[in-house]
């Protein structure tokens, strides 16, 4: 088998708008998989969604300085663009597109997406103000300049997946938002870049996410519904980790985010927490994440 | 000479999407001419110069609720459709897309486009709140559905043309964002829709627009490059029309809405004025816009 051609990266909207149109008018169907880099199983799983959907399949790789804070870890955030290209060159990736903060956000830029509502008010939003926005802004720029038949997104990112699927469709862009399974480590802990800074001991006590998760699903599986119970489950379990600082546990409906009244498929159990300086997301689908509990590696 | 085909408006965005995506893959470009109907010779300069650059011209018709205050003339706005499709029939338009309400601001509609800065801030932006907010998200949401080469808007529109300016090259649109000349009747006012709402005595009263501003042009020509002395010369002329309420006259940067130093083809000279409860604004780039002296017809 020939070693795959090295991935060149386009840095500019202009290149990718250009790439992107000559696949449209070739008559394929585009892919986009965006991401800020340093790739994991779960981006491995998206790009494979889409190599096996789409005629062709293009990969962002943008560490997004305006969905970090002031205090967040933007200069820490994991980079690894070159083993990130070799992967994609391995999957069969068509095109990658790495642009500058420069390209991005120019001299004078001054347009923002938002969205209003309790979505984008509540949790991550609560936790961090003006994360959203960032998200939303550079989402649409990505949308609007590949213009992609389909879009994929990890369900990890459950309040991102919202917040996406909302503005595509507001916006009117066309555009699928595909929402991928989570993908677990083979310790249950969830694929994320920022697991690259957690040490051993870190990782162990961590590992409470995604049993308190896996808690949570044998409680709804044997009858459970209350969402406070099944909060007070979590919180429980999470608290057997010492150095786990809890930024939330909620159920919400997983359109609106607003609090569910009862647990059901339709909602989403989410827990933020912290562990030496580095922030954790988790969720739990009830009734369709069944693998979970296994822990199924990526 | 064969009767021109009455065009049936599209009514949805998936239907604007597909018809322009059907032009893009016969490899024709494509113009797009955003109205809120009413049609008139500043309109029809629009579509004219779209028909000349473009292969095929779209052109939308949509009295977009949401860059209406609580106070204004939404539901005083003209409306005519059916005079506004003859129009586009004669001359020659390809598509016409007139959404309901609905389908553009469909229940949950959750996303804004928001733009930063003093030009979203002044003049406009100060006596009518929101309204540029409701300008960027609907010019987004037809640049992002339409996909047009090149979108066309009026010069009269000063400020909303430097907002759409903005967001275009912002949201990486790659629409080419054309400004035409404002359009004036035989004496001299800008068209406008809502001219028709004006009767005799008070059309009379607001002629003292275009002649302060033809005023303005011929103290700079004759030398005047101060700002503040080219204000006063504009308003004293207002005020000879005594019902005339003005708004504001200001001289800003045609790119930044900032206050201007020195009046220069660089310049903007901006009026907004009120007469018999109907809102009028006009505007003259100095040492370009020497027509508007003469009252040359649309």
């Amino acid at each position: 088998m020939a070693e795959p051609r090295r991935l060149t990266p386009l840095g500019t909207p202009a290149e990718l708008r250009g790439e992107c149109a000559r696949i449209r008018s070739a008559g394929q169907s585009l892919g986009l998989v965006p991401t800020m880099g340093a790739l994991h199983a779960g981006h491995r799983s998206l790009i494979l969604r889409s190599l096996a959907e789409c005629d062709r399949t293009a990969v962002s790789i943008f560490v997004n300085p305006t969905q970090f804070g002031p205090g967040e870890d933007f200069d820490r955030y994991p980079r690894s663009l070159e083993a990130d290209l070799l992967l994609c060159s391995e999957l069969g990736v068509d095109l990658v597109y790495a642009p500058t903060a420069e390209a991005m956000y120019p001299d004078g830029f001054a347009t923002w997406v938002n969205l209003r509502g309790v979505l984008v008010e509540t949790l991550e939003a609560a936790h961090r103000p003006g994360h959203f926005q960032g998200v939303a802004t550079v989402v649409t720029k990505l949308l609007v300049t590949a213009r992609p038949d389909r879009a994929y997104f990890g369900q990890k990112d459950a309040q991102q997946c919202a917040v996406v699927r909302r503005l595509a469709a507001d916006l009117d862009t066309g555009t699928e938002v595909v929402v991928c399974p989570t993908v677990r480590d083979s310790d249950g802990l969830a694929f994320s870049s920022r697991n690259a800074r957690l040490d051993p001991a870190a990782r162990r006590q961590a590992l409470a996410i995604p049993a308190a998760l896996a808690a949570a699903a044998a409680a709804h599986r044997a009858g459970e519904t209350d969402p406070e119970r099944i909060r007070r489950l979590i919180l429980g379990r999470l608290a057997e980790s010492p150095d786990l600082a809890v930024d939330y546990v909620a159920v919400v409906d997983a359109e609106t985010f607003e609090p569910a009244r009862q647990v059901s498929v339709r909602c989403e159990i989410l827990i933020a927490a912290r562990i030496a300086g580095t922030r954790l997301i988790d969720v739990l689908r009830p009734g369709t994440d069944e693998r979970l509990a296994v822990g199924a590696g990526g």
